[in-house]
């Protein structure tokens, strides 16, 4: 009843839509890096329910005209701004073939399961993970944190937790984090019940990473006042420098100590794919459970994140359920079990592997890998720029694939040189060039560059910093 | 670098999978309901992580030969297994542009946030919430439901609940709702640390609907037990039967008790797009707090739920922070408040609103209406066909568009009876010529038909009725 009427007029449309978009993609470097939404464009999209159709060839003029400018930038080659993947056309066209199968990945016996449950296994071999660990895709990291929040939970309280819910009488349970942690940890213990007075943020060292004796000391301390450690939260990649914690001693200190062991590694896990890179994550393969995305490093269009749990049985526990509607049969379409309904929130989910399992199985780890480590290379390339440039100062070590560093100028105090820093952010961002973002490294406003981007050159680089202390000196 | 290198060869490949996949589409009828992924297709996609590049046409050839044909069912004319909608061509195009825009939609200022903005302000008018209320786009009904839960326990115990976390001794929160209600609300309540003790499950009537009366007099019990009642949960369309709960009743006994009123109308709330079901969702317009799907009765491809808030501050306050590297700006990209990461779980987010967008731009919310209509008169005439048939039995009365009833067989004991309707429903799958679940409605083995499909047709439910009563009397 909505499909097309006319499916000859339906297919032209089609065909011209998806040109168009190759267009797009394939003339990007000549597109401005954002734009933003004019007023007007605002205001036209903001009208009131439509009560009667529209044909389809005028909405797709109006999106055409009013949405495809306006893309949020990470697409372009000089989008530096957040850790954001840039997608492939590979990845736009398995969306595509996603949404035609529409499948719901919920669980039950169907292609899409069996796709889903092989990019899994994938990943379990690339962290070194044994075959009955478990693991989900969900929209991205911030998803999978939480999830592995209330697994480990499970874990301490028992699958009784989830009828009582948590009650701090036991003893409050406290997990360890550095202060470069990103925020959507601090969420997944809000959300959980557990309260963020329950993740102990510990300072990191000069490199932003957290030293395992400072946790093993805190530890101690909450034993000693009555409250229940259960979890370190290490990062493989902060989200300020990219620093990447000391995996393989936290995994000593977790398994001395009878702690879960997790690992947030949004970007920078996938790290592992890069021989070069490798090295850095020893220590990943001893976690209980990693989390990380699909939609940053790996290029695969938003959102896919994913999380890897060692202990499946405990992963199930944690939400498992079979109400009457949802019986599980012998045979038939309502068989395969478990179903990933089991591992996650989401009854209904869509088929987000699809895009992963084309991204790998056309690209391959090797290839995918050198991507990571042409971007960790640029990133010592453009903090060499800087180092070397009296315009700029470099605001923390070049780690991984962030560059913090500030415009500069003589004689100016450091609040005048933050709300410079951020004025030159904002500017470039509107002069089209490049983005980059703002942040705080120190008590100092620093302009940060995170190289995610398979689309960037070395020459995107230096033309960014070129720009940027254009706009700084005009400033 | 992963883009292709020759762009001409990846046109040619793109448009003959857009071919493949309308053809896909438009012959879906010819196809069958179900298939069951062969046993050889299983054990080659679970293949070890691809080392090496593949070239794109032969990644291609092994999607269309080993995935495409196994889609979960809910695209084919004769699926009524569960609730799930069937999506649209559009809806698949409109995700191939969102991909290639690849926005991320967690915040800051470009085409998407508005798009996404538009669609919750439709949605927001159709149900008669206040221009302030707000709204996110959900990967389902069960992340919404979790972010009522969330924002329901921020307005009993404040906002600080997010550092303390979850405490009963000051009394424990309690909700209603009734037996029919969704897992996925238990699944909200055990994830929010709350626990499901918090879940006061009352039993229904003879229509599965929550009686006022009932849900009055525990409140008052709870409240004499030092418990603080705080929810109710409401059911527009319950899972089982398509029941709707009395909502204007609850949402006088909410105002008059200070409960928050929230509404799982997962499909059932989409339906006051129908002028003539309209009246049934008398009193949703008095909710706090509305979870509903796109993905299922209006036809957007998986995933898309959302949840609209009358008291945007108070969702605000449950899920907001700033964190150095989310800076917001007052010009450029960093700008355009609030972020949508500030009313959810999760960060990185995909341009889910596009398709919702495409979906309503394009038929209307009359014609969507339409749509719905005739899904619930189809479920009139399944169940007429089954009261009049002797091979047939209805298990509970149609009250929108869900059909649960059984075959029959005189002589037979309660045990074969559901043994033989499980077998049915099994059999059916496996012959391809429709999908339908099981349940159990009162204890006995029920064979439940949903019609959330816009290409069933009233032979489609004649045929499928037919076969079901084939293979019941062949078994």
């Amino acid at each position: 009843m909505l499909d097309p009427k006319d499916w000859q007029a339906f297919r032209a449309l089609s065909h011209a839509a998806l040109d168009d978009a190759l267009d797009y993609l394939q003339e990007i470097r000549d597109r401005p890096a954002w734009q933003e939404v004019p007023a007007e464009v605002q205001e036209r999209l903001a009208e009131p329910l439509p009560q009667e159709p529209t044909p389809l060839d005028a909405v797709y003029a109006e999106f055409a005209r009013s949405i495809m400018p306006y893309n949020s930038g990470n697409i372009h080659p000089r989008f530096f701004g957040w850790v954001q993947g840039t997608g492939t056309p590979t990845g736009a066209l398995a969306e595509l073939l996603a949404a035609t199968m529409n499948s719901n990945v919920g669980g039950r016996n169907h292609g899409a399961i069996y796709v889903e449950r092989a990019v899994i296994g994938w990943f379990r071999e690339l962290f070194g993970f044994p075959t009955d660990a478990s693991g989900i895709l969900t929209i991205g990291t911030s998803a999978a944190n939480l999830i592995a929040v209330l697994v480990a939970r499970t874990r301490t309280l028992g699958a009784n937790v989830r009828e009582t819910g948590v009650n701090i009488e036991g003893g409050r349970l406290i997990a360890y984090t550095s202060s470069a942690t990103h925020s959507c940890v601090r969420r997944a213990f809000e959300v959980s019940g557990l309260g963020s007075a329950s993740l102990r943020v510990l300072a990191g060292d000069s490199l932003h990473r957290i030293d395992p004796a400072t946790v093993a000391r805190a530890v101690e301390e909450d034993r000693e006042l009555g409250n229940r450690p259960f979890m370190v939260i290490a990062n493989a990649g902060t989200v300020d420098v990219g620093a990447i914690d000391p995996l393989h001693e936290l995994a000593e200190l977790c398994e001395r100590e009878g702690l879960w062991f997790h690992v947030d590694g949004a970007f920078g896990a996938t790290a592992i794919l890069a021989p070069s890179l490798a090295p850095k994550l020893h220590g990943i393969e001893r976690a209980d459970s990693i989390a990380f995305d699909f939609h940053k490093w790996l290029q695969a269009p938003y959102d896919a994140g994913c999380l890897l749990v060692r202990d499946g049985a405990l992963h199930h526990a944690t939400f498992a359920s079979t109400p009457n509607y949802l019986t599980r049969m012998p045979r038939g379409l309502a068989s395969a079990q478990p179903w990933f309904t089991d591992f996650t929130i989401d009854l209904s989910r869509s088929f987000r592997a699809l895009k992963v399992w084309f991204t790998v199985k056309e690209h391959g780890a090797k290839r995918l890998g050198e991507a990571i480590e042409a971007n960790v290379r640029q990133a010592r390339l453009l903090g060499d720029l800087v180092d070397g440039n009296e315009a700029f100062e470099l605001l923390a070590p070049v780690q991984l694939n962030i560059v913090c560093f500030r415009y500069r100028r003589d004689g100016m105090d450091e609040a005048a040189l933050d709300a410079l820093n951020d004025e030159i952010v904002i500017r470039l961002q509107e002069s089209g060039e490049a983005v980059t973002s703002s942040t705080t490294i120190g008590g100092r406003r620093a302009i940060r560059a995170c190289i995610v981007n398979q689309r960037t050159t070395d020459d995107d680089i230096r033309r960014t910093l070129a720009a940027i202390e254009r706009i700084g000196d005009a400033v």
